[in-house]
């Protein structure tokens, strides 16, 4: 078994006055960041109870990042796991729920939101990259 | 309490001969589209556990529909429930799931694929619309 | 909505021996009967998330009960909520996993049991029958 | 720790025409027997979840097998793990849980089928059996 | 069916120099608090999975708030749902997974902290009292 | 990897009528001390799904022990777990998760019950304290 790790992204644009809102933590739901974190990290743990083709992981540490831009949030989530197996699909699963929780907590005042680019960006063991996603 | 409904879709890119196999179904993993709509139905059942900004929701019928095209897999998910508020998060947390499915399906021949345009389309009560996304 | 019911039933086979352990609560890993009621309590409430086609149900009491036999265990599991469509599926699922502890608990000394004879017996509305199994 | 498996089946009697369906993939609520695979693979991972005395296993493979006979349809499951400890438990849940999502897809036309025969067949340790059951 | 509600309280006692930490957001995991919320709303919607005698509730709001004191944290839950029964185990629940969430994030610099005092303040339907705690 | 072990304990206060019931096995509801235990048991598996700071663990044995005083159950859980991190969080969480059973079976009869004490008490590493509570 050796320590695995994958690092994937989503982007859920939005409008300039959704991005400012959340940025200043003023949407009503509360707090949209510290909610979507929490959700990525509880996600990435049960990505195998919701894809029946991913086999339970023990998900050693799961990070989220955010980015603010103009009009979109930018997601990054990286999962580590000790295993024989990738854990690609954790982290593309993390970034999915962080971005699931963007949209739930915004609907409200913009519900054309629109998820996108969900990517795996990189994949290894050790620290090492096994795969890297190619510029586009 | 009323018949609330919500579609959502999601697009799966990938190359040309990744979904030719899927279309052929000759992933080795299994039936792609099999998995991917019942992993995005008991996706949509979860929604409240996984985005916790999202409250329980007695889903009442759930169906989801692909169309593979050149590059990429098209899905479009419809969720019904009776009850006091909308299930856009439903709907689009079922598009989301099966999209993480045919993506976990299908990594072993293509680790490039792009999950991308998750939104609403609609959602409305007793079958009239009371959101339409806009025309792009 | 109505007060909806079901009755299932289940029976686990197993040596004179295991039945008698059982009985009188000698089985090491601890109380079986106890346990075996408690798990097919909590099974009924998930069948929606075990069973893909199965919609939630806001289930409102279940009671399971069991007969020591010679060489089996008889379990009868009824499930009553408040809804629009049955429960049968609930009751039987909760048959199913009350047994499925059976075998858990008692594997240890008995590997051969054997679960047999999990049908749905009778459900209806309002405590009037709908639908009951016809006699063997 | 070693490669542990475990083989279970279970049979689901129905009516002659009810089989049929399924065999031509007829029945109303879908493609039964690739929902009751999946079923059947996620009940496995969640076995622990299910029945108390039941320890976390991490799942490394479950394969679900369906022979349709003309009053029945035959199961049978197959799970590994990576582990200390057996996982005829996990194979028995798999088997059950395909059987009873058999029973919710075809309920509406054909209410008395029953589960029968739920066994555990095998199980052992890297390819080699510990405990096989012995022939009726 | 009526609006039903329940307040729930706990107390987290610790170190001066940990509710220092908390309130300054300087605990190394995380933002606390907000992880406590987040885990405390899950955990109310989830007392009927965890509680094998409480049945599954449509909880229809949450809120959690905290008062951080000298040498403890102050946990007030308040759980709402529609429903024929009170929620006074949901809010019980909610503020017994906040303050095992502020363990959790806090015991690698103070693990002697005491959870203490979960009590159930008042519970009640259409805001009005059904119950209130005498106070001591 | 090492077996880690942790021990956890909290207090239910309750009338003395209501002790003297539970002791008798004369609460309506059922055998609480038995729900209580299992509700326990399968809440340490479940610490990392309620506690989001918490990662995954192969719990590999719990106990759940009671002892009922005058006016108050105490209850006593140990877990163990083959892993590179302690337990003190999945204990602390089973001994909530059975108290919480215990408020709910009860609080027909005794709704100003109070659970206090909640405390880890020692953990450890193949059967040595790393940690011990001290001595109030």
């Amino acid at each position: 078994m050796r320590r695995r790790y994958a690092v994937a992204r989503a982007l859920v644009e939005m409008r300039a006055d959704t991005a400012t809102k959340v940025a200043e933590n003023e949407i009503e739901k509360g707090d949209v960041l510290a909610c979507a974190r929490i959700a990525g990290i509880q996600g990435a743990k049960r990505a195998a109870e919701l894809i029946p083709s991913a086999l339970p992981v023990m998900v050693g540490g799961v990070t989220v990042d955010f980015e603010i831009g103009a009009v979109a949030i930018a997601i990054t989530a990286r999962v580590e796991a000790l295993g024989l197996s990738g854990v690609s699909t954790e982290a593309l699963t993390c970034a999915s729920v962080a971005a699931l929780t963007i949209y739930d907590m915004c609907k409200a005042i913009d519900r054309s939101m629109t998820i996108t680019e969900v990517v795996v960006e990189e994949h290894g063991a050790d620290d090492v990259a096994i795969w890297r996603r190619a510029l586009p």
